[in-house]
Formats: C-alpha cells, sequence, structure tokens
C-alpha cells in the first residue's frame, strides 16, 4: 500500500523537514518514527518539499510504502494522538502506487508573511517576519513580475554547489496587504533550496528603495548566488499546499 | 507620573501574571525587569488581573508610578525591543493620578476558546482546549444565563479559603460557534481565581449532557466548590479587556 500524508506544522522547534541523525528534532524523524512503532517495522516517508529549520507548513505531502493495511483514519487518528502539538496530520490517503509526494507534484505553493506594522504581534509573530516599516508594493509588484516565468534561477538558490539543473518555472508571485501585513505568495513547478527566502529577501530589498525592479533581470542574468539579495529569516516562510495532476491521486 | 500599559502576552511559557520570586518567569516580573532598568529605579506594576499559569492576554492592563517623565512613545518601544517575543506592549498612556489598574476597571471580557473539530490544529492549538466533541450549545446557552447575574459565586471560587466577598456581577456569558471552535465569552464586573475557568468546566459538562441547565441554581445556592464543575485548563483561556469608566483615563 502506498499512502499519502496531509501535514501541518509549526517549524519553530524544528531543524526542519529531512531527518538527519538520532538527536536532531526532524519533522520527518518524528513522523517516521511514530509510524515506525504503529506499523512495527521502520517506515521510511518521502516528504513533497524539504522545509529548512524554521519553516512552518500548511500544507505539506509525504507518502509512504507498506505491506501491511490499515484503515486510514485509524492512521491519523494515530499519529496526531502521538505527534507533539505542533505536528498534526489533516489526512491520510491511499495513493496509487506510482504516487510520489514529490515527483508526481505538478505545482507547489509558499507564503511568505512580513509584519510592517509597528505593533508586535504576540500571537502571529512566530510565523511573520517584521520589518516594521513601510514598503514600495508597486515597485516590488513590478520586480515580481520579471521574477516569474522559466528561468534559469541559479541566482537565488542557496546550495552554490548545486549540479543539477537550476531552471524552474515560476507561475505567479502575487504580492498582497493582509491586515497589517504583506504576504508573498509565490506559485511554482519547483523551488532550489533557499530559492523562495532569497526571492523573498531580494523583494524586500526592491521595496525598501535599495533596489529598482528592472535590475531583477540582471540578477537572473548573472546566474550568481552574489547578485540577488539577502535570505529572509525562515520563520516568515509557509509551505501551503502541493498540487498533483488528478491522476496522480487513486 | 502615573503610566498605564496595554499588554498582549501568550501566556504558555509563563507561570501567570504575577511576580513571585527571582527564579519564577512571570510576566510582571519580565515586565518590571524591563521598567526598571530603563528608568533606573525599582518599578514595581499593578496588573487588572492576576492571570493563572499558561493563561494569555490580548488586552490585560497594568499601571505604575515614577517621578520620572518619559514619552509614552519611547517607554512602548523600549518595552517591546527588550521583552521576550510573547510579551507586546499595545499601548502607553499617562494616567489620572488616581487611575489603579485593577481597582478603577469597572468590566474585564474574558474568552475561552474550545476546539471542537476533530482536526488537530498546528497553529492555534496554542490558545485552544481541545475538545474534539460535539456539544449541546442550546443547554450551554440556558446553563450560562442562569449563571449570569449578581450571585455569590463562592463555587466557583479555587481558592478555598477566600475571605473577602465572594459576591460578583456576571453581564453576560455568550455562547458562540466560530470556525470550528466554541467561544465562551465572560463579561462581569470581576472574576474570582480560576472562576472563570470553573464556570467553562462547568458549562463543559452540561454541553456533553453530564449536567442539566437547571442545575446551575443548585450550585449557586450550594456556596461549595464541590458541587461545580472540573476547572477547565489554562490554555483555552484569554483576559480579552478591561474597560473603565471615561472619567478614569486622562
Amino acid at each position: 500500500m502506498n499512502y499519502g500524508l496531509w501535514i501541518q506544522y509549526d517549524g519553530t522547534r524544528y531543524e526542519g523537514w529531512q531527518r538527519q541523525n538520532r538527536t536532531q528534532q526532524t519533522i520527518q524523524g518524528k513522523i517516521e518514527a511514530v509510524l515506525s512503532r504503529m506499523f512495527d517495522e521502520p517506515i521510511e516517508i518521502q516528504g513533497a518539499g524539504r522545509t529548512d529549520a524554521g519553516v512552518h507548513a500548511a500544507g505539506q505531502v509525504a507518502n509512504f510504502h507498506t505491506d501491511k493495511r490499515a484503515e486510514c483514519s485509524w492512521i491519523k487518528q494515530e499519529l496526531n494522538r502521538y505527534l507533539p502539538a505542533d505536528i498534526g496530520i489533516l489526512d491520510v490517503k491511499v495513493m496509487n502506487s506510482r504516487f510520489h509526494s514529490r515527483l508526481s507534484a505538478k505545482e507547489k505553493v509558499y507564503r511568505y508573511r512580513i509584519g510592517t506594522e509597528k505593533e508586535k504581534n504576540v500571537f502571529s509573530g512566530r510565523w511573520i517576519y517584521g520589518i516594521y516599516e513601510p514598503l514600495d508594493l508597486e515597485e516590488m509588484r513590478r520586480a515580481a513580475r520579471l521574477l516569474c516565468g522559466t528561468h534559469d534561477y541559479r541566482s537565488f538558490c542557496g546550495n552554490k554547489k548545486m549540479k543539477k539543473s537550476t531552471v524552474r518555472t515560476v507561475s505567479d508571485i502575487a504580492v498582497e496587504k493582509k491586515d497589517g501585513e504583506l504576504w508573498l505568495t509565490f506559485t511554482g513547478d519547483g523551488f532550489l533550496q533557499q530559492m523562495v527566502r532569497i526571492l523573498t529577501g531580494t523583494l524586500i530589498e526592491v521595496g525598501q528603495g535599495q533596489r529598482k525592479a528592472d535590475s531583477m533581470i540582471q540578477i537572473l542574468e548573472k546566474k550568481d548566488r552574489q547578485y540577488a539579495g539577502k535570505t529572509a529569516p525562515a520563520q516568515g516562510l509557509m509551505m501551503m499546499e502541493v498540487r498533483y495532476a488528478a491522476a496522480g491521486l487513486k
């Protein structure tokens, strides 16, 4: 059986999605530990996106294979019971045997939340990067449009030794004001390591007047990380959704 | 000068509002430590409500006296800078010299959030008590109406040795469904120790069918803690607002 998991987490306490060694607190490690006890065999899960330390998810997807059969409702209930309060399972589904959470994904949506009001927000502060200064939204929107399309995003890749293709298609970067916050919502077929955070850091510098929107073209052309802006902090980023072709779901 | 502070906090990490000894983490202690450094003299603040360990606030009020003069905007900015991310100052105002955050209060509003949907909420779970079962709202509303008025609330007081009057006026207990949650909002001239949590625990038992709404009358008449329901957990409770007569504000 191939089970798909839809997962939410507050990443604040974790060293990211990907399991590393036994002492590190990772989302993947936590979920695998509970599943392995439930199925009484070692279970390995594949996540759609390897979120960095401190990054959150409202709609991460993962899948795992096992020869054992179990009710989806039981898997969901037991996972929610034994996982810590900051990791939640939204849904469990039986998937087509070839479904792979990452390889089958058609599109991913990430959102970056920036606090622009002076007020400190005690309740949502864990998921917001506070800038507390006015940003030039029109210039940010112009830059965002230039960053969309099918491009070699090497300048926006946090891994300088990346050997595989750094070409990706970003179909949309929405820049929206929302209750004292600025939301940057990125939709694309895939994102390189730290790409959303580097795009966000660069767009913030545009909003602050440190860069012009037009300069996005040169940054893309340079294919060199040093030309893009700072990597925005992890806490403002949330993985929102992974989209699959209907055929990928059983 | 008499300064008024409007304060928010996520109480999860704290042992309540009230300063106790040096090693305990309390909201009052944290704020006093920063103010004392800022004013270079020991500052003591008076809070409108002594929230329990784990209880949150969206609108706690406190005040303090000092002979020194400072701009309200500077006090707010410095407090927000040096306080941890889970304590925020919304506003600082110069008050009438006789203003006392607790003694001048006319009304207080507390809200208790109950999670009624099966879904685990990773993001607001810190401020919700998850019941995850259907509750009989109509019976709860009938019970809530019987609990309002001017009564001796000794049966709903967590301090069994309370020597002062346990008569209070509760003007409203609203029972509302809100996005997969149930909100109980309590308005009154003051609340006894753990009173909102014991009222909530009792109302939950009514909603579960363990008690009838009519039995509220007997519980009030008994004037004995053992007749009321369980004390609902601290995490679901938030102090929302403290109301003052206009004259109390300068």
